[in-house]
């Protein structure tokens, strides 16, 4: 049994920490959160350690790997630490808001071969994951363009857009993972357009846009559209579309069920799509945790890895850019 | 030019009329109603005959073939005198409510070939049509069962009610006939079970049901499944399934447009089915005179004849009787 | 935290000492079965004790309550076992294949108010509860017909075919179950007839039927149709349609994902239903255990119980007896 | 009776000439074609005048109304010709591949207050306009963003792809018209990005594009994505959505017809989505017809009418613009 430490026991930390506990080959070693009532409750109901510190938790003999959800500004530090304590990482995005933090870390943990693992849970979505595996199985053929349909269904509170770091670098991250995990080939070149139309006063005082179309393209000359709201009134959209020139692809959204209602005012699902992340992806976080075990146990690198968040948040600088100049930029132009 | 007349200008026969004005290779002849303003206005919208008598049209020279869509008791006599007259005929069904009138025109028209279609337009819906393809293509191997959903959008008034002869010989016939022709095997044994939920008072009245299920059985064991409805308060219901042992196929329902609707509240068509029996099978009606025309221009027999017809009517023989039983009642009783 | 033990360790037995395991309020106080590896290898997976007689189960002061997962012919007996041991149960079903070992096992334990449920799993899977949520909430007004479509992705081993007790109290003894809690209303008639399609030798032999269509129906005149076949090669195949006055609900077939391909041949999903009773009703299966441990803490009668399993084989002896006799059989004759 | 002439007899001209055949409140009074044997067919089969020139149509007393339906650059001086003729005019898109020639024939044009309608068939195409009548009724709330997706079945004749003045004036101009006709609102920014995909070696040599791109803005910071592929080996594929800050409307594709088929190896339709733009859009190209007799009888400004035949043009040429200049380009570049 693989012993896994969470630190943040957040919303999303305490997903990951029942799914660790659920787990067949891996066991919870414990907790550990800045605000110390998160980490009790947790360690209460699921019987763990609360640990006092994130140090304890790098230093315990009791912990084979940990599970990295606190606040974004903390994980550069924690990669750095748990590297130096030999500490395999599964660590949710994004790695840091600063492109040179990124670089900076990615600098100090060159020498190490640990398995770090980037917490982009929507590739191991099994929709979206099939229309991946649709491709490498021919069923398309050659890919000539992707669309990325990733609307949230509310608008988060103004605390947390105020820390985001902006649409790209918070939301849209998300998709240019998934459109290089699709597309297969780098991105070469990246257009962007913002605007305000969610909440036009909030992102106003903060220069973000609510709003977004991006247009991505590759050396080969594949096409990635990706189109972003901050709400969907009806639900959590997230669908994923990959045409080849023999075939085409799509992952639709999932259903709470697959029941429909027919009556005189219309026929459909008489319910909105899922609209909590965590139910919406609860396949893929726990077939995350599945890999990042499987990493460990086997010793082979992370599907999804360091250098993959970084290079994330190359293509949202480069969407930021692109937005304020008005031209497509170049992704070289990050070097 | 294939010259058709049409008796009958009711809102059936003046379809048929601008069906049969529209057709590439035949032209309308002509029509007749007893209500001689119905024919009038059909004639002059679309410039043509309005004959004085049904007499008049069998005796015309300029008459090819005729088209009978007037009431249910005129139905035999037409025919009887069409075949005198020597006129290919297209007849709306029921042939007649009595299976013994319908015997005895069998008898009297016995040694004509001239071509009789029987107007049950369903077989020629392209996506129930496409069932049975699907079948002799040998997509689902071997047919083991059929389940025929047919509710009509609502209750025709009173007054035709009273004159239906019943759902079986009304409303069911047509998926009786619909399950001939998908399964492909006469049937051998009928069940029927009949309710009053709709209109209970008029059904107490009219000793008859607005709510059936009927299972059919052939000589091989392949079993059909219809269940019928008076009223269906979300359109009009027409869905033939297929099932066999290497798959199964499915003609669902055919909508207005592919437009969904993504709200809060549903998602989904926010319209009803196609609730018009004239709009559901416009496709089908304009096939079946296509189908009429070929029959009589290339000298084969239609493919739904007098023998279909008196079919279906034997098999809602079996099915009242059922009914009134409570058993399972052979085909055979019925000669 | 309810300990509960599973008696049997076959395939069910080991999903649901796994479900139990895993439930925040419930844990697995150890396995019981005749063929010890088969228990052995559960417990030392799931840490827990390995029980050496199903008395030794009854009698243990760490048992809170009893999953009875055995073979069928046990059932009634372990029932009557747990009760006077004053364990609360849930059982799979059947209770019984004897309609007279069931009557006398109800008399047993009639006495007892101890929460006891049956393995009805379907009525927890989300979609098919979502159709009888539809109806309670008033969405297709008055219920008039329902269709349950029930066919198993494969045949079962002879071995497994020659102790089911025939289709009706094996297979379709779930769809008489869904029916009744569909419709809301006892059955008081019950017509069926039956086919040897799929493999017409061994069902000869065993004097059973391997598809067959049944027309069920209420005091009120509420129609249900069910249609079985023991083996649809396109995948485990389970809907539930509810028509009513005002509306008809739906629970559509479950997909292994969302994702649908588009080639020149075809546009759809390019993989089968899912086709592992286990997969299909997952959700099922983890809510029926989470319903169970419900009722104890709440000292609630469970929403399924033992005259619920009696219920449902009335309705199988009936049909059995409509095959044979071809005629509608009402429910009283079996008192 | 409104008489209407056909100038052209290809493809689309034999498709429009029947469809006017077939209106009830229209005749077609004749048809003309440079390649005399093309006109010759259409009027025997039809029984309709064949016009010896161009000439003759426009000052025929026998026509009410002209259909432009030659090759693209004779439609500006048609245009031009039937305006001095004083007969309205239905003329296929585009009106020439020049701006400068179209802003020409608009000045020549100006004084005239015929009814001059452009030939944008797909916004009388049911799912299309269903999305705009969704918005215009609120159902969606305020408008965010429009994707509009649309692939051609198929690459063109060489010869065809050489004239079509390249994919944006040729293909994405439809697009261009569908995303003004859907965002309400007039497009002030155009992105653009091309890829050879499809025929590399033909679009390198024509220095065209088959794969493009498209992001539209409007003042108000609505956006709309088109994404164009000259070849989708699964059909037309034709879908537009629509999404506002209450929810969402898409037109899907059509379908030949409801039926699925469920199989081993996939579950979906047995059928590529409908692949002829005349299939796809029959109800569109009558319902066109229909607009244009409604436009002449009463004396209203056709829907869809020079200008945006114009407005299409310049988006197509600032599309073009982007794509050479990598930037967005703005609509007022065009004056």
């Amino acid at each position: 049994m693989l012993k896994i430490a969470v630190l943040g026991c957040g919303r999303i930390g305490r997903m990951h920490a029942e799914n660790i506990h659920a787990h067949p080959r891996a066991e919870l070693a414990g907790v550990f959160d800045v605000y110390a009532p998160a980490a009790a409750q947790v360690s209460e109901t699921l019987g763990v350690t609360n640990f006092a510190s994130a140090e304890d938790v790098f230093l315990s003999g009791d912990v084979d790997a940990v599970l990295i959800a606190t606040s974004t500004p903390t994980h550069a530090d924690f990669i750095e630490q748990a590297v130096v304590a030999g500490k395999p990482i599964l660590c949710e995005k994004p790695i840091d808001l600063s492109l040179d933090r990124v670089n900076a870390c990615a600098n100090s943990i060159a020498s190490s071969d640990l398995p770090i693992m980037l917490g982009f849970v929507r590739r191991f979505d099994p929709g979206h994951r099939a229309v991946r595996l649709a491709i490498e199985a021919g069923k398309i053929g050659e890919l000539h363009q992707v669309v990325i349909t990733s609307r949230d269904p509310g608008m988060a509170p103004d605390s947390y857009m105020e820390a985001s770091g902006g649409i790209f670098r918070d939301m849209t991250i998300h998709d240019f993972d998934m459109a290089r995990f699709i597309l297969g080939e780098e991105v070469t070149e990246v257009f962007a357009t913002g605007s305000r139309l969610v909440n036009p006063v909030l992102m106003e005082r903060l220069n973000d846009w609510d709003t977004v179309s991006v247009v991505l393209s590759t050396a080969s000359g594949k096409q990635c559209i990706i189109n972003n709201s901050r709400q969907a009134s009806y639900g959590y959209d997230q669908r994923v579309e990959a045409f080849g020139n023999e075939g085409m692809v799509i992952s639709e959204n999932r259903r709470p069920n697959m029941t429909t209602l027919h009556r005189a005012e219309f026929t459909g699902q008489g319910a909105p799509l899922m609209n909590f992340f965590i139910d919406r992806y609860s396949e893929a976080f726990a077939a995350e945790i599945d890999a990042f075990v499987d990493s460990i146990e086997n010793g082979v690198a992370p599907e999804v890895g360091f250098e993959d968040g970084r290079l994330a948040l190359v293509l949202a600088e480069a969407a930021l850019k692109s937005v304020i100049e008005g031209r497509a930029v170049k992704v070289s132009e990050f070097g």
